[in-house]
C-alpha cells in the first residue's frame, strides 16, 4: 500500500521530468532568442512543484511503512526511489538558494571573465561557490552513512556506488601509465605523413551523413530525431530521444564523432526497462556507466579501423570534397594523438590526464585541503607534469576553461573517465563473446553489439549497483587493465 | 490581499499553460511517432495540476474576499479571472470525465468513419456526444444568468461577450444577401480565362518564400519561428511566437495563405499587453476577434491587389516555376470564388455559408430542437439551399467532414465567421484613417497597419468586453455593412 503510493508519487514526478526534458530541449535546439525568460519561469515552476512532489510530509510516512523485506524488485526499487528522496531532502531550503545564487552570479561573470582571461575578478564570486559546495558536502556526508568524505557525498551524486577508493585507485593507475604512454605514442606517431581536411563540406549534406551513421548504429527514426544545437547533447524518453550535433563547413569529423557520442547516450536511454519506465530503478544507473555507453559508441566502435574501413565510402558518397581521403587517412585523422590546453578538444589518450588534474584538484578544495586562489599554480603544475603544457597566466585556456565548477557542480569531472575505463572493459568482454567483431564491423554490422549491450547493461537499470552491474558484463570491477590495454594496442600496435 | 493572491494563482497556472503550449506544439511539429504516449501522459498530468490550482477551496475564497470596487483594472482583471474560473468550476468532474470518454471515442471513430462514409456507424457514438453537450450546456447556462439559452452558454466559452442576438442578427443578415450575391459573382467571373499553376516549387523554397512574407508583414524571427505541420496552426507566446504551414510540391499559394493566416493570429497575441502577461485581462479577447486579425492578415491584406501586385515579384523572385503567373494573375487566383463541398477549401464568400449551415443546426441540436439522426437530411438541405450542392447520401463530404463536433466542440464554428465579419469592419476603419493605403501596401508598406490593430485592438487585451473593443476600433457593434461591402467592392467591382 505504502510502496504503491510511491510508486504513484514517483510515476507522477516522472511526468513533470518529462515536461522539463522536452522544455529544455526545446530552449537549446528550437527556442528563439526573445522566448528565454518565459521558459526559464516556466520550467523553474515545474522544478518547484516537483521537488514539493518529492519532498511531502506523506512521503517520508511512506518510506516508514513501506515493506522493503518484499521480493526483490521492490526492495531494490524502493533503494533507488530513497536515494533520489535522501538526495533532494538532505539540504535545508536556504542552502539550496544560496548555492543557485551564488552559483548563477559566478557562472554568469565567468562568460565575459574567461575571455578576457579575469581570474581575479572570476575568485572573487568562485570563493563562496566553493564554501557553499564544503557546506553542501558536509551535510550530504552527514545524510549517508555509506559515504567517508565530503568530496565523495559529491561524487555520489553523478558516480553513485562508485566509492571514492574505487575512483582513486582508477586515477593512480593512469597517473602512473599515461603520462609515460602519450610519450611513446607521440614518437610512434611522428612520422606520419600530415592529412589535411580542405574543401566545402554543406549542412544539409552533413546531417544526411550523421543521420546514415545513426542508421548504422541503430538508431530508430521513429522514435527519436536528430537536430543542431550550440554544443551537442542527449536528452528524451525511450520512444522519443533527442540528439543533437554541430556542424562546420570546412570539415566533417567533429560532427560525426559528436553525433555516434550522442548515439551512445541515446541507446542507453532507449534501451532501458520498459516495464520500470517512471520509477528510480528503471533509471540509468550512474554518469559512469551512461558515459560508457557514449564513448563506446564514439571509440571503441566508430573510430576503430574496421569501423572505419566500413563508413569512409559513405563518407564520399555524401560529401564530394571527402574523397581525396581514403579510410586510412580518415582513421589516421580520427587516431590523432596531440596534447593540447582544451579538455573538450582532447582525443583519448590525453583525456584522462586533464581530468585527472581537475580531480586532483576539486578533491583538495571540498575536502578542505586546497583553497580557490591556488587553483592557478597547482593547474599549471599539474598540466606541465601530465600533459607538458605550461599554463602560467593563461587562464582562459587553463582553469578558466569549463563550466563545471563556475556553478558548485563538484563532483562530475571523474565520470568521464570512469566512463572511458568502462567502455573500453564492457567493449572487451563484449569482443570476447563475439570474436568475430572486426570483420562483422567491416560490413556495417552493428546489432550484435547493441544486442549483447541492451542485454548486459541497458535492461538492467538500476537494478543492481554499478559494481555489480561491471561484474555482471565483464566478470570485474571497474579497472584499468582494458583501458590500458585498449590504447596500447590501437595506438602502438595499430590493431584496431 | 486577496485580489494579490488570485493574481499569484493565475500567474502560476499561466507557468504551466506556457509548458502545455510548447509540449503540444512539439508534439505537433517535431516528435516522433512513438513518443506520442509519454507526451500525452504528461500534458493531462500538467493539465491535471492545473485544474487543482484553480478549482481549490481557497481560490473561491479570495473570490469572496477580493475587492471589485477597487480601481478600475483591478475590477476587470477580477471579472475576467472569475469568467475563466467559473467555466471551470461549474461542471462536475464526473460529467468531464464522461464527456472526454464519449469524445475521444468518438473522434476515434469518427477518423476511419468518415473515409467510410459511414454515418451510422458514426451517429452511434455521436448520440451519447449530443446528450452530454446538452447537459453541460445547460450546467452552464445555470452558473451565469447572463446567459438566455443553453446553446448560448456554448457560444460563451468561445464567443464571450458576443450575445446570442448578435450572432443571429449576423446570420440572419448574411443569409439573406449571400446566396446572391455567390450567384451574381459566379456570373462576373465566368468570363476570366482559367489560370493554371503548374511546375515544381521545392520546399526548402517555399520557405524562404513564406518566411519573407512574414518579415513584410512585421513577424520578428528573433520572437517565433516557422515550421511545417499537417495541419497549419499559430501558439506560442509574445516572444515566442510558433506559426506553421504546410507545403505541396505542385502549388505554393495555399502555403502562403495559411502562413499569413497564422501570422495574423501571432501577431495578435505577441501584441497583447506585457504588463497584465500571465493575467486573464491580459489574453485575447474572444475567438471572433482572435480569427477576425488572422483573416484581416490572410483575406484583407495578402490578397488585396495592391498587395499582391507588390509580392508577385517576390514570389517570382524564390520560386522559378512562378514566373509565368503575372500579378493581374495571381489576385485572379486568389479570388476566385467556386462553391465546394468542403469549408475548409472554401473562398471568403462562401465559408460564411458553410458556417451558417452548422450554426443552424447546432444551435437547434444544442437547444434540443434537432435530433443527431436528423443530421443528414438538414444537411443536404441547407447546402443546396445555401451553395447549390447536394450531399445526399455523401456524408463524408458533408456532415461527417469537420472535427469539432466528434469530442463536442459545439459553438465554436460561429467565431469564423463573426471574424470574417469583424475583420471587414476593423479593416474598413483602418483605411478610414489611413487613405492611402493601397498606395502603402503596393510599395510593401505594412507597418502602419500593425501600430493601427496594437493601438486599438491588440494592446486592449480584456480590459474591454467584445462589443466595447469593436466600437472602440470601429465606432459600431459588430454588423454585416462592412463585411458584404467588401465582397462587392472586391468581388464585383474590383476595387481591391
Amino acid at each position: 500500500m505504502s510502496y504503491q503510493k510511491l510508486v504513484e508519487r514517483f510515476q507522477q514526478i516522472h511526468r513533470i521530468d518529462h515536461a522539463m526534458t522536452f522544455l529544455s530541449w526545446d530552449q537549446m535546439v528550437m527556442m528563439p532568442e526573445r522566448g528565454n525568460d518565459a521558459r526559464s519561469s516556466s520550467i523553474a515552476e515545474l522544478a518547484s512543484m516537483k521537488h514539493k512532489l518529492l519532498t511531502a510530509e506523506e512521503v517520508a510516512g511512506w518510506f516508514d511503512n513501506a515493506d522493503a523485506s518484499a521480493d526483490n524488485l521492490q526492495s531494490v526499487s524502493l533503494r533507488e526511489m530513497q536515494r533520489v528522496w535522501r538526495q533532494a531532502t538532505c539540504l535545508p531550503a536556504d542552502l539550496v538558494v544560496a548555492k543557485i545564487k551564488a552559483g548563477s552570479k559566478c557562472e554568469h561573470g565567468w562568460r565575459t571573465q574567461r575571455t578576457a582571461n579575469d581570474w581575479t575578478g572570476f575568485v572573487a564570486n568562485f570563493r563562496e561557490v566553493v564554501e557553499l559546495g564544503r557546506e553542501e558536502a558536509s551535510l550530504r556526508l552527514e545524510s549517508n552513512d555509506k559515504l567517508s568524505t565530503p568530496y565523495e557525498a559529491l561524487l555520489d551524486l553523478h558516480s553513485s556506488g562508485d566509492s571514492q577508493v574505487l575512483i582513486d585507485g582508477v586515477f593512480k593507475a593512469l597517473r602512473k601509465e599515461l603520462p609515460g604512454l602519450l610519450v611513446e605514442i607521440r614518437e610512434h606517431q611522428a612520422s606520419r605523413p600530415p592529412i589535411v581536411v580542405a574543401g566545402e563540406f554543406a549542412l544539409a549534406k552533413q546531417q544526411a551523413l550523421c543521420e546514415e551513421l545513426m542508421r548504422v548504429l541503430g538508431f530508430d527514426f521513429s522514435a527519436g530525431r536528430l537536430d543542431q544545437s550550440m554544443h551537442p547533447f542527449s536528452t528524451g524518453v525511450a520512444g522519443d530521444l533527442r540528439v543533437t550535433t554541430r556542424f562546420r563547413n570546412n570539415e566533417f569529423i567533429e560532427a560525426l564523432n559528436a553525433t555516434a557520442h550522442e548515439v551512445g547516450h541515446a541507446s542507453y536511454e532507449g534501451g532501458l526497462p520498459a516495464h520500470l519506465e517512471g520509477l528510480p530503478v528503471g533509471a540509468h544507473r550512474n554518469m559512469c556507466i551512461h558515459e560508457s555507453q557514449s564513448l563506446l559508441f564514439e571509440k571503441q566502435i566508430c573510430i576503430s579501423k574496421s569501423f572505419t574501413g566500413f563508413f569512409a565510402e559513405r563518407i564520399h558518397k555524401h560529401l564530394e570534397d571527402s574523397k581525396n581521403i581514403s579510410s586510412e587517412n580518415l582513421w589516421q585523422l580520427m587516431t590523432k594523438v596531440e596534447p593540447g590546453y582544451i579538455r573538450v578538444e582532447a582525443d583519448e589518450v590525453c583525456y584522462p590526464l586533464h581530468v585527472l588534474l581537475r580531480y586532483e584538484i576539486e578533491s583538495a578544495l571540498i575536502n578542505g585541503d586546497l583553497e580557490a586562489d591556488e587553483i592557478p599554480e597547482i593547474w599549471d603544475q599539474k598540466m606541465t607534469d601530465y600533459l607538458g603544457l605550461s599554463t602560467k597566466g593563461n587562464y582562459k585556456d587553463g582553469c578558466l576553461q569549463d563550466i563545471h565548477w563556475t556553478d558548485g557542480a563538484f563532483g562530475y569531472f571523474p565520470s568521464y573517465t570512469i566512463g572511458a575505463v568502462n567502455s573500453a572493459q564492457i567493449f572487451g568482454a563484449m569482443c570476447s563473446d563475439h570474436p568475430d567483431w572486426q570483420s562483422r564491423f567491416a560490413s556495417g554490422d552493428l546489432d550484435f553489439v547493441r544486442e549483447w549491450l541492451e542485454d548486459k547493461i541497458w535492461s538492467k537499470g538500476c537494478e543492481l549497483t554499478s559494481q555489480e552491474l561491471m561484474r555482471h558484463a565483464t566478470g570485474q570491477a571497474t579497472n584499468t587493465d582494458a583501458y590500458l590495454g585498449h590504447l596500447r594496442a590501437r595506438y602502438l600496435e595499430e590493431t584496431h
